[in-house]
């Protein structure tokens, strides 16, 4: 449980921004990083060495594995064979049980429920037989989802009524799936966990998400959340971090469902990564997310994780980039861009954290 | 004056740790960098693109121009011919008149006295018979210092009298130097300007600095310096930035003299660049001295320059690195380390940030 020494070398795998925060973060605390990817992006720029290959070539990645002295990855899409062929050569970090459980929306509503955490209503969905007894089960109301590969609201369809049933599995491609009840929520908030090798936890204060074309829009701290429901929050992020025994940075997105059953929170779902909804702790707090999962895979002493001002961080989508010139001259905007050439639609181009005097006593 | 694109090219002459700091800053901004040092450094490591060149290498420098957007430098020594080769290819921000008059110490106390402010009795010295004379002008204690090629403390020699003199200009090689007087100061300030494109003047808090062993050690906010003396102080930094045409970060070092004539305040010299003594604003502020010395030269609107919390800088020099693993656990500190491999003594290995909640009132 040594500390990795400054000079060493991180692995990444992925380079998409959250890579490229991370390469950013251990470069301030004098760590190398080695960033792999199935294409060229933007953590290329900020890494002293960056290799293209894809996530399934086992022995590339176990070449890569070789060269670093710990890996991490930027996304939850890692395959399982490609983390196991690293493993053999640098310790991986969130290790592969969070992996596993991040990947299969069933196997994550499972684990999640075996801990007594409450989640949504949800049945498997393996071939078009199981859908309507799924629907009873869960129903009125549902959402199917693909069980692998699903992110920003990609690989998920409304059902309003069994009607909706056929063609909702159909545009999934028939793949084996999840279906969710629908469940009224107030709001949505997030747990930023860090879990250190030594077993500590850490928390970030909880934001306040909202969505846009489901994706992430905004995150606001401090959130309406009660001191108490943070403290609840806190406790279920706790219990799924050390079942994984999980080491970095662990989001876990929960709604806030109110005085109706199962509440006051239900998990809606863990990314066994640094997370959008905490990107405000680069400028709100003295160590950020990103700081504080190096420290934390590189087995150093977590970082503070207060914050000393309240936030709203909101994403550049798209087009919203084109803002940049205005933004850039707004007092107390922290702007973020992450060097992507095509502002397609829904492509995550940048973010903005607005900063403000912190109210006494906010959580 | 449009401002640059994000994904637009900024080269860096130099390829160290204030290199590195500007370029996670331009990273921050979707900027690209392309660092050019005539040898790989800790700036290699977080750069899209770096060579290896002799900063006297004219034609290999114009190449390197003509690949990027614009040009900024890390160190004030870039050869003047080297500034000009590159020139006309891409603008050099802060230009040739800064560089010029930052990188001969008698031109520049000519130039600053010039403006009407104070500096410490000087005297040219070119040949051993200009040494008496010059100690009998500016004496009895004096520092005989290079014109050329100084930094921390390096090149000047103390003189305590007339009989030091020969011994002196023999350790400096003999070469053309320049006399000051010694001045007895209560302490140390730098005034960290930063001037935009469109000409606007900034000003980040204003620093003590303590040394040891002629380097940088510590920089603190506040300083003990009265608002009436900060302002004196932003006042002469406004006029150098001015009569300079500057763009970027300006650091101005003065001597704090009290009450003495011709006090309060006399000018110790000028660096054209980002400056140790700005450090803290990477921890302290929501946009460091680095990020709006990128905004200036990209001829972006300049960032916020204030403080939200006080500060105390520290330098790791040499061993002091050592001391890592204590200052990664140390609450409230910042730490961050250059990725340099060899602790040398008299290197500076990284820099430590105490924050502490900023006392009401202060300056």
């Amino acid at each position: 449980m040594t500390a990795l020494a400054p000079g060493s070398t991180i692995g990444i795998l992925g380079g998409g921004q959250l890579g490229r925060m991370l390469a950013m973060a251990a470069a301030r605390l004098g760590l190398k990083c080695h960033v792999y990817s199935d294409q060229p992006g933007p953590a290329f720029d900020v890494a002293a060495r960056s290799t293209v290959g894809a996530f399934e070539d086992a022995p590339r990645i176990a070449e890569f594995a070789r060269g670093v002295d710990v890996i991490t990855y930027e996304f939850e899409n890692v395959p399982l064979a490609a983390a196991a062929a690293a493993q053999e050569w640098a310790p991986v970090r969130p290790g592969p049980k969070a992996l596993a459980a991040a990947q299969d929306r069933l196997e994550e509503k499972r684990f999640i429920s075996s801990l007594g955490v409450p989640v949504a209503p949800f049945a498997a969905v393996d071939r078009a037989e199981d859908l309507e007894p799924a629907l009873r089960a869960v129903g009125p109301e549902a959402i199917l989802k693909a069980r692998r590969l699903g992110y920003d609201g990609k690989g998920q369809v409304a059902v309003r009524s069994a009607s909706d049933l056929p063609a909702a599995f159909a545009a999934l491609g028939r793949v084996p799936s999840v279906l969710e009840g629908f469940v009224g929520f107030e709001y949505e908030i997030s747990v930023l966990a860090v879990r250190s090798l030594a077993g500590e936890t850490r928390f970030y204060d909880v934001p306040l998400n909202t969505h846009r074309g489901g994706i992430l829009d905004t995150s606001t701290v401090p959130s309406p959340l009660s001191a108490g429901h943070v403290l609840r929050a806190q406790d279920i992020a706790r219990a799924i971090a050390v079942a994984l025994d999980y080491v970095g940075v662990l989001a876990v997105e929960m709604f806030y469902v109110g005085v109706k059953a199962p509440g006051p929170l239900i998990v809606n779902e863990i990314a066994p990564r640094v997370h959008n909804s905490g990107h405000w702790t680069l400028d709100a707090c003295t160590v950020s997310q990103f700081e504080n999962h190096i420290r934390a895979v590189a087995g150093w002493p977590l970082g503070p994780t207060e914050r000393h001002a309240d936030a709203v961080m909101e994403n550049l989508i798209g087009r919203d980039v084109d803002a940049w010139p205005k933004l850039a001259a707004e007092p107390g905007a922290a702007l973020h861009l992450y060097g992507k050439g095509d502002p397609r639609p829904g492509r995550k181009m940048g973010h903005v954290t607005r900063l403000a005097p912190k109210a006494p006593g906010s959580v």
